[in-house]
């Protein structure tokens, strides 16, 4: 029985689960999981009525082979597992979440997907309780989660950039960063399939971003980051799933973080819990849907999650891709996108 | 200015600290820090008085070109930022507690120093949490840490087996399994230095150990516990500190892991905190003393701690080490090492 079987079956001894609270409580790519999901129907250890799993006879003593009593999450409720606590802050957060209540509404075509509100909060916080703020140039490859403004809210950072293809969110952070009068805040648009202009080239302290998931993507993302940072000690956030990166993928982007001259220093599961439209994900014909194999009802849950990496150069940073490249839809789209659009 | 003087700085803009406290709030290795913090007393950036240090003129107009406006720490104070919380299983936790009460001395000889109860336990439901405990085949390399009195006291794992080099540890875990009737605890004495014989190779799920921390002490104790694990999908954890390796010898570990067929799945900050014998730290002539830039007193808190790593074999794992090696004391000791004994 391999890993998702295993988190499925002790998922359902508590009693029937829905789809989408079974992604939510797996650490595995929905590939993976629709497929592990189908042998456990098919051998009948499992089965699915009336939109929820449940175990069979024969699943019921399968789960006694691995003595499973009935599994409890323990994730700390106070601060869901991320490790901070805004307690000392949640006026910043009620700003935050005042400032971006018109925001721009998220689109597919750039595979944006918002964080909730208090997530973007928690992150510049962690940078904070990291030494990766004050003081600090930073800057944003992405912000559709509008981390810049939290960021400016906390008055700590030296400066932020934007580098952003979507105008209308360039746009909405210009019109924040001329009511409040923030001048440390610059907007920049850029397509990640350019190289960052030499100005900006070796500039920053700290990058964050939140990359497309394909492995030629991320390491283009990444690589993008990379080259803007001053040099040694240089430091990188960013998200990544499990859902739409397989662990072999991650494999690679570990490698690849490794080689351009970084270490790993923190990775926190499941920081950032996505607010996707629901109706989209059920309508617009993704393979989470389309290729389940049970019909699959309209999420009840937010179940599409990210983790947190950080990264912290040892030496002179070294991107691996420098120059212009060509990618189209696939710098968005391989063979484990099951929830970004195709 | 570097990342530790950037840290101590931000430490000092609230008021005088200790050394021992300085230690604590950073997450850099001690050299480096040591010669960070002379750096800045010899700018007179700093100075020390009366067992403290604080920010001279000059420091807090730098300080203040950071915009430091004194910092504050918003680790969990719920889970002390382990992201999971103990609350549904305290019971667990004060029978632990009661079990572990005539442990044997820590003694340095194996680079041994226990860590809180509550830490052994914290790690044994993380490792629950992430469906690693359940019915599962664990080994732990060392166990001064009594970690399989924890895992047993779940009553979860299939089989439990200790291989450790002190008698002292397998006579104290032998005897509460006599006094408890534990048939699935086996314990081997054993030395790092020989291959696991064939009998405990490729027959576990999950791995625990917490390593020496010389580049080559940690690549053998992995290799060992790699040898154990089954296949592909294998889990391991392990303990490393960032007083004693160094980011640059993070990278070097980090590339054994992935060179071994593993990808690192989650890296938790400071998530165990060492109850190291205070009198030993400061009299057993230790480079955190000795080299100290200034005379240090004995810690006046637990200031060591480490970060728990786990990984997870996306391929059939393969040690890099499989013979027998003739590590002597430099098994334990290395340029780094300021706290473990020569």
């Amino acid at each position: 029985m391999n890993r998702a079987e295993y988190l499925i079956l002790r998922n359902l001894v508590n009693g029937p689960k829905g789809y989408w609270q079974l992604i939510r409580n797996m650490d595995i790519d929905i590939r993976t999981f629709q497929d592990s999901l189908k042998g456990l129907l098919e051998k009948e250890i499992i089965d699915h009525k009336a939109g929820f799993f449940s175990l069979t006879k024969s699943g019921l003593s399968e789960a006694k082979r691995f003595g499973f009593s009935g599994f409890r999450s323990i994730v700390c409720p106070d601060c869901g597992g991320k490790g901070i606590s805004l307690k000392p802050f949640m006026e910043i957060l009620e700003r935050f979440e005042e400032l971006v209540k018109f925001r721009p509404r998220a689109i597919s075509e750039y595979d944006q997907g918002y964080i909730e509100p208090k997530d973007t909060v928690a992150r510049v916080f962690l940078m904070y309780e990291l030494g990766d703020v004050e003081g600090k140039e930073i800057v944003l490859l992405g912000d559709d989660d509008l981390t810049s403004l939290a960021l400016l809210l906390t008055g700590w950072p030296k400066r932020v950039t934007v580098l952003e293809i979507d105008e209308r969110i360039l746009e909405f952070i210009n019109d924040v960063k001329t009511d409040k009068g923030w001048d440390n805040l610059d907007l920049i648009r850029y397509d990640v399939r350019e190289p960052v202009s030499d100005k900006l080239k070796e500039s920053f302290d700290v990058f964050f971003t939140d990359p497309v998931e394909t492995r030629e993507g991320i390491r283009l993302f990444l690589s993008r980051c990379v080259s803007t940072l001053k040099g040694t000690e240089g430091v990188g956030y960013f998200g990544l799933t499990h859902l739409e990166a397989s662990r072999a993928k991650w494999h690679t982007i570990q490698q690849d973080i490794l080689n351009m001259g970084f270490v790993i220093t923190d990775i926190i599961r499941n920081f950032h819990t996505y607010l996707l439209n629901r109706d989209d994900i059920l309508n617009l014909g993704l393979r989470v849907v389309k290729d389940a194999p049970v019909s699959v009802n309209r999420p009840d849950i937010d179940f599409y999650t990210s983790n947190l990496f950080r990264i912290y150069a040892i030496k002179k940073p070294e991107p691996i891709l420098k120059d212009k490249v060509e990618l189209g839809r696939d710098l968005y789209f391989d063979e484990e996108a099951y929830v970004t659009r195709k």
